[in-house]
């Protein structure tokens, strides 16, 4: 797991240099389609992915995007009109039975469809229309960090090449340039890391952002979970005061992405309230406790995570356990 | 809260009594609209009503439908095209800015516009073209509990009214009018409460459904985040598998909801691999621990849930807490 992590500003720079082409390739077809909805299905980490093109889908490219569940469709037999959207699967192996499944069936009911995974041999890769590579290498560690990050990447550069009609613009590239530097520096900072041991004997956590920086709570309390075996609970920082609020206290560690951005700024409120309620706070971002750089808000993303999966590898090792195999987990899930 | 919960037999009398007039004038315009996509919006407890909703949509009227996340217009701004859609603002108060705000815009973007509330003089009511009015009566309690049911009840109406073209199926109105007498019973079983008493010390517990079932392991998680402050974590029965299997032990708690349907089959393999990880696992359904009616897949969420709101009270006053009054939460939450 720490090789995975350590790899990813490398992995950036592969997808930059190599992915550029096939994705905007990719992307000539789908801006051509013109889809008037996308609809994304995955599970577990790379549904965090998916949670983060589906924003950028509504905001970049000003199309309803929303996440599926997909057992309307395995488990009930739902046969819904597809035509005129566009069907993603996101998957690091490509090989969940459920999602080959609503793939298909997407298909079938006249949706076009893409596949986002690590494996282009995959089952997934094979039964959809398209496939975009995240071209992320073997992943050693059971809990997915390079794979997620390579997914967001592609699918940012994915939405802004169907904005740029099938190719990245130039101004977004030179930006996107700077993203492996950053990442670097980031992995670079142990503050993450040192603040693991203060959780040694924490028994739940709350993560909590909104907008684009949501994913980026999930997939920190999934990773907790995973390795750790911590009771991680992510909120939408607004959902965050519609019930569970109640629920943190000063015990309870707080993780909020707080960006430099709307979605950021929108989050003032929320930590005004868990600062009420004398909540542990820990804030990741420019101004944060674990800073990351301030860049635009659709990429912080690809740098917030990478503190927060070093903070979950090094709680998992202070609290004796091996993040590399985690108990009664799979690489591979098949669910139906 | 007492009050509120021992309600619902006779709210979904009410309903069924002088709802379906109304409902039906909603449905018939629904019908005729013929959306090609339903986007519903909510937060906290109606946030699950409407995840309910989505698999009403898709799987008994083929219509792809999905939860929308409100911060990409409120926050970002988006403008999606939303022609040839339906969008739903669900809530009980009808006073969230956020909700208002994305059918507002919704409405601007062409799409067709719904609010289901228990307020026919809320915002969100005046800013939809249709209106659904749950009919629960005035609720007490901070913790949303008839509410919720109300709003599962009036949305099961609806996607069936709409499926009969503007009205409830005969069918379907002899084998609704059992649901009063069966929330009797299931209210009158003691079970879940006694349950309480044995998770006093508990810190976190698990709850997980597939597809209509899913709901209501969300919402009794919030339901105890709300009133116990135990962290309770909902997992998709196909998501739990995925990663945060690996978090459960013999002392963290599950609660499984098992029906007799499609899902209640596909939950089986759930419920072995939390065997083999020893987790102490209480059932909800025909066969479960705590015993609910053999009905329709769809129909199982209106009575499910009514024992875990009963231990959820129940924990909260093993706890020492105030149920009615949660701290630091409000009747009407407002965000942007």
């Amino acid at each position: 797991m720490t090789d995975d992590i350590s790899e990813q500003p490398d992995v950036y720079a592969g997808l930059l240099e190599s992915g550029l082409e096939p994705i905007g390739e990719v992307a000539r077809h789908i801006a051509g389609w013109r889809p008037r909805h996308v609809v994304f299905t995955a599970r577990g980490t790379s549904d965090h992915a998916a949670l983060y093109a589906a924003y950028l889908t509504e905001i970049r490219l000003g199309v309803p995007a929303g996440l599926a569940s997909p057992s309307a469709i395995t488990v009930y037999g739902a046969r819904p009109d597809l035509r005129e959207t566009l069907a993603v699967g996101v998957s690091q192996s490509g090989w969940s039975p459920d999602l080959c499944e609503v793939v298909r069936v997407a298909r079938e009911q006249g949706a076009h469809t893409l596949a986002v995974t690590n494996n282009p041999a995959s089952p997934l890769a094979q039964v959809a229309e398209l496939h975009v590579d995240v071209a992320a290498g073997h992943e050693r560690a059971v809990a997915a960090t390079k794979t997620y990050t390579a997914e967001l990447l592609a699918l940012l550069l994915l939405v802004e090449s169907v904005r740029g009609g099938g190719r990245l613009p130039e101004e977004e590239k030179a930006a996107l340039h700077r993203l492996p530097g950053h990442a670097e520096t980031v992995l670079g900072d142990p503050t993450a890391e040192q603040l693991a041991a203060r959780y040694r004997f924490a028994d739940r956590l709350v993560t909590t952002g909104r907008g684009y920086a949501y994913p980026t709570a999930r997939e920190t309390a999934l990773k907790l979970m995973e390795t750790s075996y911590v009771a991680a609970l992510a909120f939408s920082g607004a959902d965050l005061l519609h019930g569970p609020l109640a629920m943190t206290q000063p015990d309870v560690p707080v993780i909020a992405i707080v960006g430099g951005g709307l979605a950021g700024a929108s989050m003032r409120d929320v930590v005004d309230r868990l600062g009420e309620r004398k909540a542990e706070l820990v804030t990741v971002g420019p101004a944060g406790t674990i800073r990351t750089p301030e860049v635009d808000e659709r990429y912080a993303p690809l740098l917030d995570i990478l503190p927060l999966q070093r903070l979950a590898l090094a709680l998992a090792l202070h609290r004796g356990e091996d993040p590399d195999t985690p108990r009664s987990l799979k690489k591979v899930t098949t669910t139906l």
